[in-house]
């Protein structure tokens, strides 16, 4: 397994949707910063099921539990544990995954790797539950980059063909992000959220693309080759179950232009270098250039559906048809949200961690 | 710096674009595996420029030295270190590049995070010439995954506007990629060559897209969360200068899909489990299913372009013009389709060395 | 921080002693494997306090609870988390500890490095509590070693002066080792015994040096130069807190030899190549040679000790006389036996891990 | 293989004793920073061969060959790669070497674990000579210490049965140790040599003891557990071919101490906080206390010996009379003594960089 990330803070996530809980060990945050717990649940509760049509009806508590690292609030030096305990465990029958395997899901892939000893239980630790403990790691890091001047906010790019107003590039608006549903634009919130009702309607679930940003970053962060900002926040995005790609930046449009579009010219605004435009997303050369880090994460459709669908017994090797029960979100996007913006700051501040150690 | 990647094969990439050498050190390669140095040697000149109107017209040797790892053709275990040298040193004056950056490249964030202290000659550690030694760890790991019937091929999807034919994502056309110009259509190459000229004939560059794939891959490679093999790809693959973009199977389409249609059904094939479709790209909760392995990277256009351009002196702190002289290629991507695979090549072995160990 | 160990299989071990719970996080174990928890909760039974006049009489109840990993007590291939609630946490007042540092504590260097913030409450993260985790692993990894045929034992080869018979480095007795107090000469263990009375009635603590040996380890494990067997042994071992020296095979003493006695010569007895004598302590260049692996630790006096102290108040920058309080053992060494055990069985199963990925 | 190490600062040592060529990547340097390359040179000289009577007659050229990272001299953030040539490769016939291994050496084991394929001329990867590359990167890591205030020193602390002065451990004497022959005192030298020569005399060798200090560091370097000084310096120094043991302050003796004879009592000292003595060698718990840092490594005597020694013909597996021929040393210890300073170095260079990482 490879649950773990980062260099000098590293993070280690362990658990499965159905096991006794899922957590988080954070290593390496420097000792004496304060950790504000409330905001932390209330950045959890960003995430939580339950809030709208647009999700599952399903209700977690998902109360963190602090199990070292903190005294008093603030960080002693010490690795930081966080747990969550699972209140709904292991209650149905998940024999049947062992032999037939959801569609989409890691179900077949996990069956062979883990020679059939997997956490089938709930998607086990392959489970969107364990977005959690990211929640929980990104949210401490996203106080932490506060106080270093770095703010990052996420929305939901597009749901299926519906789109938001693309972040501004040169000044992201992060605060008009909103809050019931994240998006900037309201019609654009409430073409989504049709598609997704339309999705479910039909038994079916729909994809999303969730752009992010980040501001006040100093220029210099990330190493050049495989330790780029681009690689890390990639590393760490694609740890977030149904992401199939990321970009950043012009990202893919970029293979569209020409030089002298794509090329974002230099100038000095009061005293500063800036860019004029940013189809670099902020970085180049795999290193912040000091204009807001931009990058999008495409989401898959959720893979869970009320809808027949084929599947195969691995016992008997035939075909199979599947009816995959329980309560699911027809769309992921939107609870993901705030887990894109936790993944980043988790890299970034990593990163940032890293630049200290040469400046 | 971060120029390592890797856990059981561990790649070390080092040198810059006018230093004495660049190479790469291959740290746990398996011993009493033979490498083929003619096959290397091949697989590096499809990255060398030289080769057409669409490159740059400028000649590197490129010769391969093997330093260590290598007795008799055959790796002994030995970490194995290869350099190439630099004939084209340091030859111009540089200083300039210090003071006025070049938009779209590493040079001003490069300046501030090296504190004026980085090789700016050619780009230094950041400059396409670093993908030559990534080619060399590659091109061994090619030979190496061969071996193990794994094959992988890259072709270039599209560049500007012009498109080629995808692969098959269930049986990708490995073998029928064309070997002068990276594509599968003939007429889309032609058409890709035309938007190159143009670019050309106006001192200017333009972008593209490369899709590798992979086949008999065991299903089971990868680990999950932060260890899976997208997180390792995309790691890999950015390292690549001028990569803004990585997206696997459906990649950013999975978003607009219905989770009905984005399923991959599974059915049984020949006593073998197969999946009907391969939206996944052959990677369910980051572990390979035994699908072919797809993926696309987006390469933004060569920075660097004849038409003059906005920058800044860093000395005066105001706008000044910039041209860059001296001859690039005015798109990257056709050379840059053997890097793909060798990065993915990279990724992969090193996943394998991993599954071994627990298999 | 840095608790994290490992490369295939990846320790994070957390925690503090009287913060809400103590553990550890596995990433890398493969799935399939039986794990008996009566036989690891037998195992930590043996580092644990109050079991004879020699150890402190104070009880810690330390039941082990798994959180994830494990279905059905098999490795399900998630991280395996476990912890160890702390019954008896934060009851004491510590604020004394923050001004008045214990000599030969890690008190004074972590309210510097932790800038005051660290958790100094029964020694916090640098409490001897943490090697219960170290337990839990290492009592996992020995039953994973005894699948693969590999027997780890440990004794105490001294306290203060009285010395045990060492191992027979070619036939090492691990099944003669006493159950209540570890040691192969009864004699032995009873001058031990009297040392530590000795010292206790006079208010002090002793060291004493801990031998370990491992049985059935195949050719060939560890990797050359930092990742050799050694390497990794030691830099696990000097994670136990209180061990100030390892050495291997004749270790020291081997540098009072000449080459004609320290050099093991090569016979062949029953088809197998096998060394006459083991000076080597198993391991050559860093890899196992077939021979037992035998190492020793030096543990150092406990620092808690009843007689007065000189030591300084932090505060007002000058000297101030220090009693400790609190029930401590006179001597670490006894109850940290099954801990250097548990150390060495972690290194060398991720060891064994890295050799089968070549293999 | 694993002739990687380090965090911050990564080295990756390469190279065959008669291949090509030996050389280091090192990764994470900081940019900016000036390394003179005659003093490089020089420090390289004291671990050459051919200095004296006590030293192998052998020639080597060793001459240093930068071929990235350095720009005028000056540090420029790439990694940066040195390699020594060697210029005496494969002349004899080492095919002995495969079937009928050197007692004491890694011969055998490297034979099972790399497949009969390692490099076995001169001993391959596992030869002396791979300290070059060490004392390479621990040369520069001195030069950048030295700028932060560090300083470190070794010496012969015995040879044989003969014992030198040790350093005191709360001033230790760095310049006080001869420049011809590393030792404190001329009369232990004059001993050390006169075993040396009694050994060789014999067709033997004879091992040794280095202890080695450094002064300067601030408060807190080193992370508790498995990151702490002593593990990283034991990481490091366990890789350097022949030793066979680690010790910290007063290492082994302290299994012999009381408590209150070990623990060292604090005192305020210029208003500073000073320990009385130095039993920790400047750690307590894995962390720098401000004293000097202290440890010995004991190494083994070189197991190339002229006199014949019991081998194994591994073809006809049976017992077979084994002559080395070729000069060796008949003590490496006293050219190792710059070697544990570079390996030192290297340890404590990358804890700083990661101290500043969280300061």
């Amino acid at each position: 397994m490879a649950s773990t990330f980062g260099k000098l803070l590293q993070i280690s996530v362990f658990g499965q949707s159905h096991g006794a809980a899922i957590g988080v060990t954070m290593d390496g945050l420097p000792a004496g910063l304060p950790v504000d717990m409330d905001k932390l649940q209330a950045f959890l509760a960003r995430r939580a099921p339950g809030q709208g049509a647009w999700a599952t009806p399903r209700k977690e508590a998902d109360a963190v539990e602090i199990l070292s690292g903190l005294v008093d609030g603030v960080t002693c030096g010490a690795p930081l544990t966080a747990v969550i305990r699972n209140t709904n465990t292991r209650s149905g029958d998940y024999a049947g995954l062992h032999d037939c395997p959801r569609p989409g899901h890691a179900d077949y892939p996990a069956e062979v790797k883990y020679k059939g000893a997997q956490d089938a239980a709930g998607g086990g630790h392959f489970s969107g539950r364990l977005t959690a403990p990211i929640c929980i790691a990104g949210g401490i890091c996203l106080q932490l980059l506060a106080r270093e001047g770095v703010l990052l906010a996420a929305h939901l790019a597009s749901v299926g063909s519906a789109a938001d107003t693309p972040f501004d590039p040169l000044r992201p608006e992060l605060d008009q992000v909103q809050k019931d549903f994240p998006v900037l634009s309201l019609e654009a919130g409430e073409a989504m959220r049709q598609e997704i009702a339309a999705a479910k309607a039909e038994g079916d679930s729909v994809g999303g693309v969730i752009e992010c940003a980040a501001v006040g970053l100093p220029v210099g962060l990330g190493e050049p080759m495989f330790g780029g900002m681009e690689n890390r926040i990639a590393q760490m995005v694609f740890g977030i179950p149904a992401v199939k790609g990321v970009e950043f930046g012009a990202g893919f449009g970029a293979a569209r232009l020409r030089g002298s579009q794509n090329n974002d010219p230099y100038v000095v605004e009061n005293s500063e270098i800036r860019a004029k435009t940013n189809h670099a997303g902020g970085i180049l050369g795999g290193i912040t250039n000091g204009m807001p880090l931009i990058f999008r994460a495409a989401f898959k459709p959720t893979p869970s559906i009320a809808k027949a669908q084929e599947s195969v017994s691995l016992a008997a090797m035939e075909s199979k048809n599947l009816i995959v029960h329980g309560r699911h979100d027809p769309c992921i996007a939107p609870r993901a949200v705030p887990v894109v913006e936790a993944a980043a700051a988790i890299a970034i501040y990593d990163a940032l961690l890293e630049w200290k150690a040469r400046a």
